[in-house]
Parts: structure tokens; C-alpha cells; sequence
């Protein structure tokens, strides 16, 4: 495994997602792997913590997700614009090659038969907890985190250094079209005794 | 009504939320307003356009929430940081001034008996699609947009301008503490005939 990922505490799970970062979302069924890109994730839970993803019902990716029961969510960084609009709008139903021609490259994680995409900044290993009423009505699935990973580059100790880190490892947030906003500057409130 | 204000046809309202911002949930019942910070939220559909809302058990919001069947979700920005995480962190329960002493000025939507902080860069007024079990087992609220806002100094013409509004006007993405980053820079991706 690339040096730089180490696991992420499930307790802190869910600092990797908090900023609202457009996602990719990977699955595996049957020899089949697909990579999509999901806007609409979020948190959900700390403990065991969970999240919500909408997967559309045309989603190649959320037939795979319906059969193994498992998925992948990972943090894109501005490195990978291309790759994660690519991803979102090519399908694999029409374009056999298309994870290749996004230029994906999937890697493994010890004790995970899952398609991890290489490059990204954390990764969540997610187990469907089955709730059809939800899937059916609102495309929402909802995921317990049974695994998470970070590269150490920009996530470490528990918390993002993006003001810190190479700007290429910065989340980006889609908005519509081609149009992506990078994660920028820190903020921080002085949070001592209130007067 | 504030001129800058504009309304925001309903079939862009996500793409106020799809940047995943850190948001303010406030409601009204019985003369009683509240307003919480919420970092999980997130749009789930564009027609009719919904979204979800993880609101706790212990929130005093989520009370008003049940029995108006109504909320607000408003997108806070850099200069509302401070007033962000107070109303995150003071409960009304214990501070029955919390509102006043975290800085917030409500005002009204003509239409909407609903309690709308001023300042803010977007505002979405939601009807509860009641989900009983999502609410009782994970804190989950799926609300339908019945109204969208937006201040067109930041957002216009259905599009985001943070690239060249004032700094002021990005918004707001919490991580843990009082630790939050600002919406960044524009990435754009070609999206011109692909090859």
C-alpha cells in the first residue's frame, strides 16, 4: 500500500466528509468495477457512523451497489477535476473503457475487495445498511463506514492541513455544467471561555 | 425586502447546497424561533427540488421542526462565521437570549411566516416530507423546497459568483472545534466536444 495512506479512526470518520466535498463512488460486483461522481453525499452518524449518498437509478454504479451491498466513498482532489467530471459523465453502459479513459486507476486495500481509486485523499469503505423504502422513493442509500483511510499529505492526526498541503490537494465542490469551487482559506473561531 | 434579495427559480435551487455547505436551520411554532448550525445537508432531488437534514434528538430546533412541519436552510457566510458557530454551540433551551446573543437578526419573506436570518448568502424554505422512521432512527429530515432566495451579489442568474464577490460572501464548510474553510477558488472543467 502507498506509504502516505494510513486508517483513519471510525470515530473521526466523518471529518472526512464534513466540508461537503463532491465525491466518486466506487463499487464492485462480479468482476465489474465503476467509478462514479456524487454531489449529494453527506454525513450521517458518528457512532457507528454512517452516510447518505444519492445514487441515480441509471447509475451503472448503483446496480453494483444493489448486488454486493458494499461501497466506496472517496475525497477527489482539484488534481483529479478532470478525472471526476470525466467520471460523472461517461457511462459505463455506453463506453466499456470508461474508467480507463477517465484515467482511473484502481489499487487495493488489505482486507478489502473493493475498487479504491488511487490519488484521491481519504477513502470510506461503506456497508449498504438496507432501507428500500429510501432507495426506491429518493435514490438515497444510506452507508455505515466500516473502514477509512487518508493520505497523510493532507490528512493527518485527525484533521485536514489543507492550508498547509500543495493546493493540487485541495476537495472540490461541483456545482453544475464544469463548473467546480476548490476548498480555500481556513477559518477558525477562537473557541476559549465565553466571556 | 432587502433589494439584494432575488428569488430563485425552484429548478436551481440545489445549486445552493451543491457546494456542500455548513448551513443555518431555523423554524418557528407557536411563537416560539430557533436557529442551529448544521454541517449535514444536503440536496437529494432537483424536481420537485429536495434535501436532507440531519437534525439531533437534543436540538430545540428539531422540536419546532415537528410541529410546524416547516424550516428554513440558509447558507451563511465568512463574515457570519462567528454568528455560525455560536448558534451551533448555545442552546436555546439553556439561553433563551441565544439568538440575540449570537448576533442573529431574523426578517420575513413576504408569504412565509417562517424566521429568515438576515445576512446570509441563500435561503431554501422547506415542507417536511414525513419520513417517521428516518427521523426516529437516524436524525434524518427530507424536506421539499417550496421557496428559494438568493442575495444576487453573490449569487445571480442561477450561478455562484464567488470568484468575484467580496471574500466576505464565500461560504462556509465546518470541520470539527471551531475549525471551518472557506469555499475556495474556481476550477473549471472544458466541456467542449470531447474527442
Amino acid at each position: 500500500m502507498d506509504p502516505h495512506i494510513a486508517s483513519v479512526p471510525l470515530d473521526k470518520a466523518t471529518r472526512l466528509l464534513n466540508h461537503g466535498p463532491t465525491v466518486l463512488v466506487s463499487a464492485r460486483h462480479d468482476g465489474v468495477d465503476n467509478v462514479m461522481a456524487a454531489a449529494w453525499a453527506c454525513a450521517l452518524d458518528y457512532t457507528p457512523p454512517k452516510l447518505t449518498v444519492v445514487l441515480d437509478k441509471i447509475a451503472k454504479t448503483r446496480e453494483l451497489v444493489e448486488q454486493s451491498g458494499m461501497f466506496v466513498i472517496q475525497v477527489p482532489t482539484a488534481a483529479q477535476l478532470e478525472l471526476t467530471y470525466q467520471v460523472g459523465h461517461r457511462s459505463l453502459s455506453s463506453e466499456p473503457e470508461k474508467l480507463a479513459d477517465s484515467g482511473v486507476e484502481l489499487f487495493a486495500m488489505d482486507g478489502h475487495d473493493m475498487p479504491f481509486v488511487a490519488g484521491c485523499s481519504a477513502w470510506l469503505v461503506c456497508k449498504v445498511l438496507s432501507e428500500l423504502h429510501n432507495q426506491q422513493a429518493y435514490d438515497l442509500f444510506i452507508g455505515e463506514i466500516v473502514g477509512a483511510w487518508a493520505d497523510t499529505r493532507v490528512f493527518k492526526d485527525g484533521h485536514w492541513h489543507f492550508e498547509s498541503a500543495d493546493p493540487c490537494w485541495r476537495s472540490l465542490h461541483y456545482i453544475a455544467g464544469g463548473h467546480f469551487y476548490a476548498t480555500g482559506d481556513a477559518l477558525d473561531v477562537d473557541t476559549g471561555p465565553r466571556g
